[in-house]
């Protein structure tokens, strides 16, 4: 973990933010794979960390904002826990290591939120992604059957909502990266590095997804770290989030391979890059992904304090008509068929997010927090629907810049029988590009006071340099 | 999948053992990871895998026992899901695969099991191990807030049991391995003899323990399959579930490497050798590691048909006491010190558990109906209570044969100033082994009518042989 100050610094900006009641934050708990003890690998909630630090399952704790205290909620290893699971620090040890003075087992987390609902203070808690969270919030009332960890606040579970002020602080602390965490995320994206080139050398015909992906499993668990997400590789590019992995490598094929290891802390990183599998990319796989390339690039130069980031879509989309009108396969002004909506066929996804604890960071306190604002709501047009973030983006603000383009038969075949964007799209011409699959390049970058700075090592992206180690 | 006859005579003995009411089978859903589009990798609930087949999430069945229907619930893809993780065949198509014939959306499955207990049928369950299941069974009630695919069974929780019937049900037809099962089971001990042996090769000085674990874990991932469980790979052997990897290996270790992987229709292996870091053991290592092989080979050829697993367990412990007495360690009738518990300093685990679908096999659906009986029951002293596995085998039976020696210096300190077991432990000697470690050496094997045999290829075990490959 960072130094203790750090977490007390971050508490101290949090109070001094929300100002009054209790603030509860509850860490994560063990997810059980096929039964209760068989357990996936453990992922602490990313807000909890940031505020309190503790890698481990089964705590919470409350920051009484009034009487200026703070408690860790939890128990200590039991003998059995300690025969099967091996001797553990004693909860106060790990709670002065981050700087809480107060700690308390798990059964009284229960009685303080009780004692204050009934005193008509206010609890600000966040939205609940994982059921077991769910439950011990929502699963409360007198008439509650459950055990004694669940949380007892009050007769109906309406009286327990997230708390609007404490995601709005929440968003405010965590969007701005610091250096230390600047220096997480530069590990995170070294290993990353490590893992696109060796897919890189290993995409060749006759392979399958899963090896590509397990090489890349395999650096990143020798390396002590886990993945930020389970990584995409696939001959499907066009399928943008696709979990499956059973396709062998043809030469003809290109691989798009979307990955990202997390640091040691769990900061994440989020790369992708394209792979030909025959070592060089075809005449039309060429043109493709220099069109994204460049709107790439375009999106990078754009990105800088105040810019709003639905602006650096835009443009990014833009800049993919502009390519695809070369190829024949759009007509009409680039401008106005973005306008339209006529890109979203091609390019249905945001050309990018917020990136940090979360791969998508902190989208479980809801995306409209995150990436918009009052006056800059979401558009729930398709493809403009799924934009991630939209509002003005700041210096210390680490984003994805991810465009892409995408021939999704489906999607394809439904718009031509509607005859949707006729003006803008040659169906006829596209009939070729049916079994293209798809083209995205994406790296992570900081938004300086002067711009941005893209992350990490340099990774391979240029044709020529793709090229050079696809085919060694 | 297996052929679709597999699951039609699996639930056709099911419908014969239970008769009437309702078998409900809940599949599992995805689980979040760090927010509720970040996924860990998805695991299917191994009783639905059993009797369903089909792998993937948000599916549950129904049994209409009296009516002798089969109706398979779930949602065909939306146009979002097909661009984000491409097209699915659709519910209908999997269902066929299995020999369900009707299929309905998710959201009718509450509809159909309310008509159900208005009609006062009897609906089998199963226990939930998962929160997001034990939310869908149990937040009914007409008051309910929840979304539409929960269950809107009856007025109170109460009313949803799990069936003793259907576990009874289950368990006996899920203990009995068929040759197809046992084929995956193979698979699985394949790629585990890849990964035990890879590690062993390399754990020298100066490894770390992540390092062997993330090998093993490239090698499963290359394989297209997952870990049955996280690998324990640990100096402190004598820490039974340690799932940490942050050791650095000296020369003078000894590791235990306790992994195996899943075959691709999700049948666990589950292997453990104990690595010398020098490449030879020590003295005290070999003598300590002899004995343990000994009692497990001793273990082995006791397991046959209608043979108490708990007596296989006991026969184990004495061999390990009549070790330890050799040593020094250990005073008195072996014999009687096993009846007095002392053993259970050194070995306070089972000898071993059923292996199959889950790893320990069926613990979801309790693991005294899995291993023991009526007329045996659990024994709830230290050690004792451990054992998963007490009842006599059958011929099909799958289980893990896994004696240990383990040094756990806080145990050793606590009964140590207890005086607990003076007459058999000579605590002064013991002092010695204190920073040994622990020793396991496991081997999966099947109950055959004659007797057992040990599953998968030969993965090396005994001294000579173990340190000419962790020499290597």
């Amino acid at each position: 973990m960072f130094a203790k100050e750090t977490y007390i610094e971050r508490r101290e900006r949090l109070r001094a933010r929300v100002q009054s009641g209790l603030v509860l934050l509850l860490g994560n708990d063990e997810s059980p794979m096929n039964y209760a003890a068989n357990v996936y690998p453990f992922r602490q909630d990313s807000t909890f960390l940031y505020f309190i630090g503790l890698d481990q399952p089964g705590l919470a704790a409350v920051l009484d904002l009034d009487e200026g205290t703070e408690c860790l909620f939890g128990d200590d290893p039991s003998l059995d826990d300690i025969v099967w699971t091996g001797p553990r620090p004693l909860l106060q040890d790990v709670s002065r290591e981050v700087g809480v003075n107060r700690t308390a087992p798990s059964k009284e987390l229960g009685q303080v939120l009780s004692k204050a609902t009934r005193q008509g203070r206010t609890i600000h808690t966040l939205p609940q992604y994982r059921a077991e969270n769910v439950r011990r919030i929502a699963d409360c009332g007198p008439g509650s059957k459950s055990g004694v960890t669940t949380l007892r606040i009050a007769d109906s579970q309406d009286d327990i909502r997230p708390s609007a002020d404490l995601i709005r602080a929440v968003v405010e602390q965590r969007s701005i990266k610091s250096a230390e965490e600047m220096e997480q995320i530069e590990i995170a994206l070294g290993i990353t590095a490590r893992m696109q080139m060796a897919a890189m050398k290993m995409a060749k015909h006759g392979v399958f997804e899963y090896e590509v992906a397990g090489a890349m499993e395999g650096i990143m668990a020798s390396s002590g770290v886990r993945p930020a997400f389970q990584p995409i590789v696939s001959v499907h590019g066009e399928i943008m989030h696709n979990p499956y992995y059973d396709n062998r490598l043809k030469a003809g094929d290109i691989v798009v391979n979307d990955s990202g290891a997390e640091s040691p802390l769990r900061y994440a990183s989020d790369i992708t890059r394209t792979i030909p599998v025959a070592g060089k990319f075809s005449l039309i796989q060429r043109e493709v992904y220099s069109i994204v390339l460049d709107a790439q690039e375009k999106a990078i130069a754009a990105a800088a304090p105040g810019v709003e980031w639905r602006q650096v879509h835009r443009l990014a989309a833009v800049a993919l008509m502009e390519g695809l009108k070369e190829l024949g396969l759009v007509r009409g002004d680039p401008q106005e068929a973005v306008s339209a909506g006529a890109h979203t066929l091609f390019f249905p996804c945001g050309v990018g997010h917020m990136m940090g604890l979360d791969v998508h960071d902190m989208e479980p306190l809801g995306e409209d927090y995150v990436g918009y604002t009052d006056t800059i709501q979401r558009n729930p047009a398709f493809g403009w629907r799924y934009l991630r973030l939209a509002k003005p983006v700041e210096p210390g603000f680490v984003i994805t810049v991810e465009p892409g383009i995408y021939f999704m038969p489906e999607l394809i075949d439904r718009w031509r029988a509607e005859g949707k964007y006729n003006a803008f799209i040659d169906y006829a011409r596209l009939e070729a590009y049916r079994h293209f699959g798809g083209v995205r390049i994406e790296d992570d970058i900081l938004i300086t006071p002067d711009g941005c700075r893209v992350l990490g090592p340099h990774i391979p992206k240029a044709v020529a340099e793709v090229e050079t180690l696809a085919s060694a």
